[in-house]
């Protein structure tokens, strides 16, 4: 089963990875960008068919390893499923 | 308008960044993790009320700038469109 955890950084925090990208493609001609947020999306293929427990233990990764709760903010999800 | 850009390292391409987080992951206690793949979640704020157009843009900047063809493939689409 894959399951997708999707980190962001929160609103309000700083991006430079995000800001330097928009200034890289206002170069390239792409003047419509007005903002990028540059995050991080991991695919997890686990063992096991039981969907919700995958999901609660995906849950439980991002809290402790996949996402910094100070600036980042993630979503889990399974692959398929809804964004 | 928000697109999403999710950018991907390719099948077969190592992906040194998921093996440490497996890695991590089962030190945790979470054995049932059978492979991580990490990638790059790119959310672009772009002007504009064209959706295709914004789409046909968004997979230029990302065949341009944001994807390393070579070892990465992307997949682009509106936010709270279909993942």
């Amino acid at each position: 089963m894959k399951v997708i955890v999707e980190v962001m950084p929160k609103d309000g925090i700083l991006d430079p990875q995000g800001k330097a990208v928009q200034q890289a493609l206002h170069q390239l001609g792409y003047g419509e960008v007005r903002n990028v947020r540059v995050g991080k999306r991991i695919v997890l293929n686990v063992e096991g068919s039981d969907k919700t427990i995958a999901l609660k233990r995906a849950e439980e990764m991002a809290d402790t390893l996949l996402a910094n709760e100070n600036v980042e903010g993630f979503k889990v999800h399974l692959a398929g499923g809804k964004a």
